[in-house]
């Protein structure tokens, strides 16, 4: 059973392995949907006994000998791609495609759900957070909020003025919601089978909302857009059903930006789109606008917190995956782990 | 039978019906892969007795009160695509898509294979020839030339030093072949299952030839790439099988440019391109890029007469459609339809 | 003297020319800084008895034979520049430099400032307004918001994050600052000598402002970006002294972007700026992104009416210059006549 | 007297100081004008009895601890700019501005006129040369073809069927003229006062040349181009002469893209710029797209071996700088040094 794969274990401190390393004592961290389906074995490379986990904020414990950027002490964002700095991939600010990094942490390397964690290239994967920041709303700049931002913002070109609908109002959704106002569109229609979601959507910033249950979606839209479709559409589902939704809502020369993991292939309706002008994006997160999105945050353009919907101790961590595991029936979007302790823990 | 759908017959000779029309005799015709679909009955939204063709040049014979760019007289190139110049979708230079144009041409009005020819918006979709110039290669900037650059190289956003993958080597592919190398592309691997088109496309700047018969093509392009798949992967065919030979050879970053068009929907692999940060786009050709592609071939950078393979007289145009029909066996690329008449000849 | 030159006369109706004209009567129109020049002969080109005014919506009276978009009855919003939508700039979207066009109302022919206008090319010169909309507001979308948003805010390429200097907090920089928020700037630092229009720039989203009055605005900006300099400079005041301020708060990478009108040269200190990376743009307003201001103003993004302090009967006109001519006394930004009359006045 | 600053002296051999270090044996190296400016005394701050220059290839003779992508052995290439690939302006791809790095080599630290040199962040600033490449031609990679093909080329957006000028046929300004025609421009005008550099820019693929001597290059560039004037001006010589001769000879919408070192101010024209939709760039190299040029060379899309014009042993190299120094008499463009000694030697 999957579930019983689940546990909070003691494990050894982690050491610096290569001196580029840092190690860092983590105070706050979070669950993904990423790690629900690695709880589920649905990524079946995942070792037996990982920690999982790739986001949070911490303190610096220790670095390696080559580590210029930080020291012990420091207060840093970790965030959930590692990119060396030095590959062809990270010289294109392709981090997710790091030939020594990449979404590795929690995943291929043990991860932030645990009282120490190791981050490999840390001058390139750790952020600096000055005194005062609020540390909690800073956990959403590890991953949600730059993959919100640049799978589904940044590739789908919002512009001003546009029409955009963005299909899943779970977190990545809200968080593509949040940071596609960076760029005013007019309108933002959200969408999702849950009517509290939408609601919630609408107090980030949806100016309309689409329940789909009923199948009549895409109808919908595109009477809400006099049959011309949106500029833009958002898939934050990773499921074929949301990414078709999107085919049929899009308009000629308007954009569709992929966010969600899909684990199967889906109909590309070419037969209609051959001629339609538009373009699909698709992107692993590369968080190389950690430091934009940094500068939006301080600048209080936008409220990460609002993501943040329930608090554990780091201790408390099944209770936590139960809740977001749950996420619709508790209402939940992002939860924190906050590690009280002075006692090691291991998971 | 649908080979009995084509006829060359007497027609009255067109009228200015607006006062943007214009009315041309054409000295230059050609025939498209699209006019043999639609011969063919795949088009069935094209009207009985319509006369087809949308590329051609010719001289303008008479012009509607509110033509200001053109007069009696004047060499010009037809564009395949007819544009208004004041829609949205104009001023976003999508001609395509032109509330009262796109392309019409040979399709929802008569075209260009007769003698005479009514151009609407003719200040929009007509461009001037100057004296001396090569007019017949100008046939090659109506549709094929666009249409290769616009849909393939320039939505391929093909750069210096990049692999290039083009699937189809056939008047478009050629097309995207002679354009992409605006750019200097390191590699352009040519893949078809024809070899004599594959040696032509050899003398047109490929560097590389794959005649994918056997199955293996992707596997020799993953070879040929040391597994990292190709930057831009541009498919001229407009079958599932050759789009998705597209999505198996590109590599993460890369562009999928289609230009074919295709009558069934195809199968999207998300489940592995999902992470790939790949971009895929769609495009009616918009000759936005027509005064650009005029300005290349009057300094000689590209020579679309390698184009023509063929000539005929307007008057043998069943010929010539059966010439180009088994276009293989006849090593046929584009045929040169000519009027030589003064007798006015309907289709 | 100058002051004399100005005058409210009657003048004959205008009548249509070309089949693209259409004649507007004027509900309102304003008064631009350059009308200002126009009235002191700092523009000698201008005719002697020329209607000035290029901004202004109104009710189509009459249009041309060729006018396809437009018909009698139509509220519409004026564009300052005329584009015929036909050549070689229009087709590249830059009407401002239209062979048939640009910007000519008020200037090369007569313009707004008036209870009728003729526009030529009106298909791709005016733009529709939807019944209840508030044409008062949409005055703005003739001149200034394009202006401050293509010029300065586009040209500068502001971006999410970016600390962005805007010079002159007149009409036209507040036009700047009021759109440059489109794309969520971390600050914007407003300079101009005048502390109310600061103080306003304040209320309009400015994040810092500074009097530059002491001569040492430049040493604040660097001190307030600790020595880097700001992302986008914008110029609006159209002097030597406030393009050099640009050039000397820019930092590494840095955009500056011109907006003002000049008379004279600037020193451009390439010996410090060579190696920089710097951009510095010019442009006469292209009004390409009206449509796509039409849409911010629709869905309430931004408030153009904040724009408008003042408002005049249009044979208050003498009146209303000398309000806006002694725009800092005042406390002007941009006032609106109003045409409430029957009977026809000249200027 | 200047002169007597240059000696070519023994010098102990460099030591790795920082574990990001690399020891390199250089095999061939080249002088640079900004060589000459230093020992001309043009840049005081460059500290008495520095080792100069910053071009050159070589063989890895010794790394430091965290060194991953380079091993002793290796062939190599050397950037003339040191990037740490880890500071906010790396990461953003302005290596030139890297808070670590930047233009150091043979300015601010000693450089490769010399048997050995240290290569501090090596990962970032050293690139591998393949077997069976022509190293020679690869010097050409350090510097001189990044710098004219991303201060001229990329900044001044060269685009197919566009006319260029590029003013100065030195050897920026030949890396210009070569790497330019990556985008295939219809007309490239090279303009110097030397006729034999102007003879060798024909060429190199200027399809026409104007000496500039007589003072009336700008009246023939108007007439050249019907008085539109060019799409792109390239300045690569580094005085306010020229630079103004960009200014005269740049059409409306188009790109002034300065390579030149400018020791003094220059005059802006915004009198009649400011309404002519222009773009004035400046760079210092960054060197970022070395990878891609390196590419093109590989696939012999670029010859640079055309502007190597000398040989020297390291230890001619007085002669080699007399050689350089008095290039237009020498018809000399790029001279190689070449280390053949196993005896050190000191600059």
């Amino acid at each position: 059973m999957e579930q019983e794969k689940k546990a909070w274990e003691e494990k050894p401190k982690p050491l610096i392995k290569e001196t580029t390393d840092a190690i860092v004592r983590i105070t706050k961290t979070t669950i993904c949907g990423t790690d629900l389906h690695i709880m589920k074995g649905d990524l079946p490379e995942v070792a037996d006994g990982r920690i999982i986990g790739h986001e949070g904020v911490g303190i610096v414990e220790e670095v390696g000998s080559s580590v210029s950027g930080f020291n012990k002490g420091d207060h840093v964002i970790i965030s959930c791609v590692t990119s060396c700095g030095k590959c062809e991939y990270c010289k294109k600010g392709m981090y997710s495609h790091c030939t020594d990094g990449g979404w590795i942490l929690g995943y291929m390397i043990d991860g932030t759900q645990a009282e120490y964690v190791r981050i490999p290239h840390a001058d390139n994967s750790l952020y600096h957070i000055p005194a005062g920041a609020d540390e909690e709303a800073l956990v959403m700049l590890s991953d949600i909020l730059p993959t919100g931002f640049e799978c589904g913002v940044l590739n789908g070109q919002v512009k001003p003025g546009d029409v955009i609908a963005i299909i899943g109002a779970g977190p990545v959704g809200m968080a593509a919601l949040l940071t596609a106002q960076f760029f005013t569109p007019a309108e933002i229609i959200a969408i999702d089978t849950d009517d509290n979601r939408l609601a919630v959507a609408k107090t980030f910033g949806a100016t309309h909302t689409i329940n789909s249950s009923d199948g009549k979606a895409v109808e919908k839209v595109m009477e809400f857009t006099n049959n011309r479709g949106v500029d833009v559409a958002i898939e934050a589902v990773g499921l074929a059903v949301t990414f078709e939704m999107c085919e049929a809502i899009i308009g000629a020369g308007g954009h569709i930006a992929n966010i969600g993991v899909h684990g199967k292939s889906v109909t590309l309706h070419l037969e209609t789109l051959w001629s339609k002008n538009i373009t699909i994006t698709t992107r692993l997160v590369d968080t190389v606008t950690t430091p934009m999105l940094f500068k939006t945050v301080q600048s209080k353009k936008i409220e990460p917190r609002k993501l943040i919907t329930h608090h554990f101790n780091l201790d408390q961590i099944i209770e936590a995956y139960d809740t977001f595991g749950n996420a619709a029936h508790e209402k939940a979007l992002k939860v924190i782990l906050e590690n009280n302790t002075e006692t090691r823990k291991r998971q």
